[in-house]
C-alpha cells in the first residue's frame, strides 16, 4: 500500500519534470532548426578561412573570426587561452610514383596519389628512391625484418569494412599512421607508404598525424588514395619488383603560439563549478575542416547562441570552447585542464563534438556507474532527435585531460559514423560534405544535455 | 511457482533463437558490408542509364538492366509483368521569369529557375504572360479567389523546418504540387508556381507528379527553386507589381508499355505464400534517380544476391521486385497486386525501400497488433545494423495496394530523413549523394527483417 502511494505521488512529479524539460529542449530544437548562423558559421571557417593547421597563419584568422563569433553568440565573456603548439608545414606538393619492368622489358612508372603525413620529416627536392616492400602487418614487419633496410615500406593494412561502427577500423589501423615510420626505420627503412585510413571508393589520400618513437631516424612517410593501393596490389601480386620514388617538404619548425578560444555564460548559482563544451579549431591543412571540426564549431556556438536567445542563463558556469592543435599535439586541451587547475574551477561535465556533423545517434559517457545511471534516465528526452542511443565510454581528445586531472565525466556526441571516414584528413572535408541539419540535430542534443546537467547536476 | 518454472525454461530456448538469429544476421552484414555490387548496380543504373520516367527509352533500359540482374544476383526465375503506363514527356526546357519596375521606372526582369511539375501541361513555344499573385495557403487562395482570374499564382507554402522528420513536411505541402494547378485554374488562374518541396540551401527547383482535377481547365504548372523563392517574397513583400512568363512544354502522350520486373525465389516449403520486398525502377527524367529510388532497387537486388550467397533458400516464396511507374501513376502497384490476385498467390508481407539509402533508423509498420507485438520481439536484433527504430504506420506506394487488397501486412524501411529532400526529384539526385555504407546497412536491416517473416511467420 506504501509502494502504491509513492507510485502514486511519484509518478505526476517525474512527468510534470519530463514534461517541463521536453519543453524546454523543444524550444531549443524550434529555435535552431530555423537558426541561419550554423549555415553562415560553417560557411565562413570552411570557405573564408579553410585549413587551418596549427601555427598557420590560417588558424591565426580562425582564432579571430571565432573570438568575434562567440562574442556575437552572446557570451558574457571571451577568453583567449594562449598555449605553445608544434608548427609543422607541408612545404610542398607531395608526390610518389613506382617503376617496374614489364612484361616486354620496359620500365613502366605510375604515379600515386599521396599526401605526407603530419609531424613527418620531407625527403627534400631530391626525394627518396628505393625498392618498395609490402607488408601486411607489423607482424609480417617483424617476420621481415632483415628485408627491411634500404627499402621503403608500404603498409598495407585493409580498413576492415565489417565493423558496423567505423572508428572502430580507423581504430585498429591508426598505429600504422602514427608510429608505422618508426618500426620501419629501426629496421633500416629510409620511407614509408601507408594505405589510407578510409573505405571510399575515390583515391584521395587521408593524412593525419605521425609520431617518431625517440632515438629512431625519422624518415619521410607518405598516404596514398585506395585505388593506387589496389594497383600497387595488383603489382605485388603478380610478383613485380617495385621501386618507388617520394617527394615530401615536410618541416617542423620551432612551436609558436596558439590560443584556446572560450565564451563564457557565468553561472548564476554556482559561477565557479564549470560545464565545458567544445569543439577543436584547428584541421587539416589539404582541406577545409569541414568535418573535422569545423562541426563541433559551429555546433559549439549555436548552442551558445540559441541557449541566449532563449534567455537562458545557467546556473553552472559555461564554457563554450574552440580547442587549439587538436590535430598534432592536444597542446590545447592540455592547456584548458592546465588552466581550471590553476583557477581552482571545479569542472562538473565537459561534452565534445569530434565525430562529424552527422545526424546524431547518441553520446558515449566517460562517466561513474552512479553518474551512468542518472544520465540514463535523461535518454527518452532525447529520442525525438535522435540522440538517444547512449553507450558507455566516450570523451574526446580535447576533454580527455580534464577527465584524467579531474575525473570529470565526460561525453562525446556520436554522429553517425558512415561517412566519416570518406573525408577525413581529405581533400573531401569540405563545406559542401555537410548537411546542415545533420549538423543542427547534433548541436540540440547536445544542447539539451548540457541543460540537463545544469538543471540536475551530476 | 509454474511461472517461474516457464520462465527458466523459455529463457534459455529464445536466447538460443536469438542467438541463431543474430549469427545469421551478422553473416548478412558481413556478407553485404564487404560486397561490390551495389556500388556498381547503383553506378550502372545512374551513370550509363540515368534519368527514366515511365515511358522513356531510359526505362526500357533499365528494365533491360533490371531483368539482368535479378539473374545474376541468383533468382530462380525472373518474370515481367507488363502494364499500361503513363507517358509524359518534359518536351524542352521550362524556363521563368519575373518583371517589375524598379524605383526609377525602369523594367526589372529576374530568371527563375524552375521545372514543369510532371503530368502537367506545357505553355508552348508562345508562354504564358500574367501578373503574379503570391498565396500562402488554400486558405488564402480561397479568400481572394475573386482576384484569380487571368493571373499565375505563385504557392508558397514555407517548408516546416522545425519537424524533425522531414517527410511530416513534405507531407503537409505537397498538395500544392499535386493539386494546386486545378485548384488555381478552378477561379481562372492561367498557371502556378509552387515552392520546391525543400529545405536544401541551393536553388534547384523539385519537380514531383501533379493530377488535374476532372473538368478544371488543365494550366501550366511549375516548381521554383528556394533561393528565388526567397527574391520573389523580397518583391512581394516589397510590394512591387509582378508579371510572371512561364516557358514549359509537358505533354501527356498515349499510354505506353511498362514492365514490373520481378526476380523469384521459389518457397521451399510454402511456394504459393508469398513474401514480397522491393523499390521502383522508375524515377524522374531531370535526374539520375540515385536516392528515389535507385538505392531501393539496388537494396532489392542485394539482398537477393546475398541470400544466394550465403546458400539461404527461404521456405516462403521470396519476390524481389523492381516496380514500374511510381512517381506518376503507380501503375506497376496496381498491376502487382492484381497479378497476385490473378495467381491466387497469398501474400504475407511487403517490404519496401523508397525514402533514400542514408543510414538506416527503422521500419515503420503497416501491420495488426498482433503482427506487431510479434514482430517487436525481433527489435534488438537490428540494434547493431541501426534499424531498430520500428514505429507503428508504414507501407509505401509500391505495396500499399497489396495491402489494400489482402490486407498484407507492410513495411517501409526508414532511412534517416534530413537528406532526403534535399535532393527528392531535384538535378541532384546523383550517384555522388549517396553513401554506399549508408546504403548497404539498409538492405542489412531489410534482408534481416525478410529472413525473420521467412523463418517465423506472421
Amino acid at each position: 500500500m506504501k509502494k502504491i502511494f509513492l507510485l502514486v505521488f511519484l509518478v505526476p512529479i517525474f512527468s510534470f519534470a519530463q514534461t517541463s524539460d521536453s519543453a524546454f529542449i523543444k524550444a531549443i530544437a524550434d529555435n535552431i532548426l530555423v537558426s541561419r548562423m550554423p549555415y553562415n558559421n560553417l560557411h565562413t571557417l570552411t570557405k573564408k578561412i579553410g585549413g587551418r593547421l596549427a601555427g598557420s597563419p590560417q588558424m591565426v584568422k580562425a582564432e579571430a573570426w571565432g573570438y568575434k563569433a562567440l562574442q556575437e553568440a552572446g557570451a558574457d565573456k571571451v577568453i583567449m587561452q594562449q598555449c605553445m603548439v608544434p608548427h609543422w608545414v607541408r612545404g610542398g606538393k607531395d608526390m610518389a610514383s613506382v617503376s617496374y619492368k614489364s612484361a616486354n622489358g620496359k620500365t613502366q612508372t605510375m604515379q600515386l596519389n599521396v599526401l605526407a603525413l603530419g609531424n613527418s620529416v620531407g625527403s627534400g627536392v631530391k626525394g627518396v628512391q628505393a625498392p618498395l616492400i609490402r607488408v601486411n602487418s607489423f607482424d609480417e614487419l617483424e617476420k621481415r625484418k632483415d628485408e627491411i633496410k634500404g627499402k621503403i615500406v608500404f603498409y598495407n593494412v585493409p580498413f576492415e569494412e565489417t565493423f558496423v561502427q567505423t572508428f572502430q577500423a580507423y581504430g585498429k589501423n591508426v598505429v600504422y599512421r602514427a608510429i608505422g615510420a618508426s618500426r620501419a626505420a629501426k629496421y633500416g627503412a629510409v620511407a614509408v607508404l601507408v594505405r589510407s585510413m578510409t573505405h571510399a571508393m575515390d583515391n584521395n589520400p587521408h593524412t593525419g598525424a605521425l609520431y617518431y618513437l625517440d632515438s629512431i631516424k625519422q624518415i619521410p612517410a607518405a598516404a596514398v588514395g585506395l585505388r593506387d593501393v589496389e594497383k600497387l596490389d595488383t603489382l605485388f601480386d603478380n610478383n613485380m619488383v617495385l621501386t618507388a620514388a617520394l617527394f615530401t617538404y615536410g618541416n617542423m619548425l620551432p612551436d609558436t603560439i596558439g590560443h584556446n578560444i572560450v565564451g563564457e555564460l557565468t553561472g548564476t548559482e554556482f559561477p565557479n563549478e564549470v560545464i565545458t563544451v567544445g569543439g577543436h579549431l584547428d584541421s587539416w591543412d589539404v582541406n577545409e575542416g569541414a568535418t573535422d571540426d569545423g562541426t563541433g564549431i559551429v555546433q559549439t556556438i549555436e548552442i551558445l547562441r540559441a541557449f541566449k536567445a532563449l534567455g537562458y542563463q545557467p546556473k553552472h558556469t559555461m564554457h563554450f570552447v574552440l580547442f587549439a592543435n587538436e590535430e598534432n599535439g592536444t597542446r590545447g586541451a592540455k592547456k584548458y585542464a592546465e588552466e581550471a587547475k590553476a583557477n581552482n574551477e571545479k569542472h562538473i561535465f565537459a561534452l565534445e563534438s569530434d565525430a562529424g556533423g552527422f545526424t546524431p545517434r547518441g553520446f558515449g559517457f566517460g562517466v561513474s556507474d552512479t553518474v551512468w545511471n542518472k544520465i540514463y534516465t535523461w535518454r527518452n528526452l532525447f529520442e525525438p532527435y535522435g540522440g538517444d542511443g547512449f553507450v558507455k565510454g566516450g570523451g574526446d581528445a580535447d576533454i580527455d585531460p580534464l577527465h584524467e586531472m579531474f575525473n570529470t565525466p565526460v561525453a562525446g556526441l556520436r554522429p553517425d559514423t558512415q561517412r566519416y571516414f570518406d573525408v577525413h584528413h581529405a581533400v573531401s572535408d569540405v563545406f559542401e560534405a555537410v548537411n546542415i541539419r545533420e549538423l543542427k540535430l547534433g548541436a540540440i542534443n547536445m544542447a539539451a544535455l548540457l541543460y540537463l546537467v545544469d538543471k540536475y547536476g551530476l
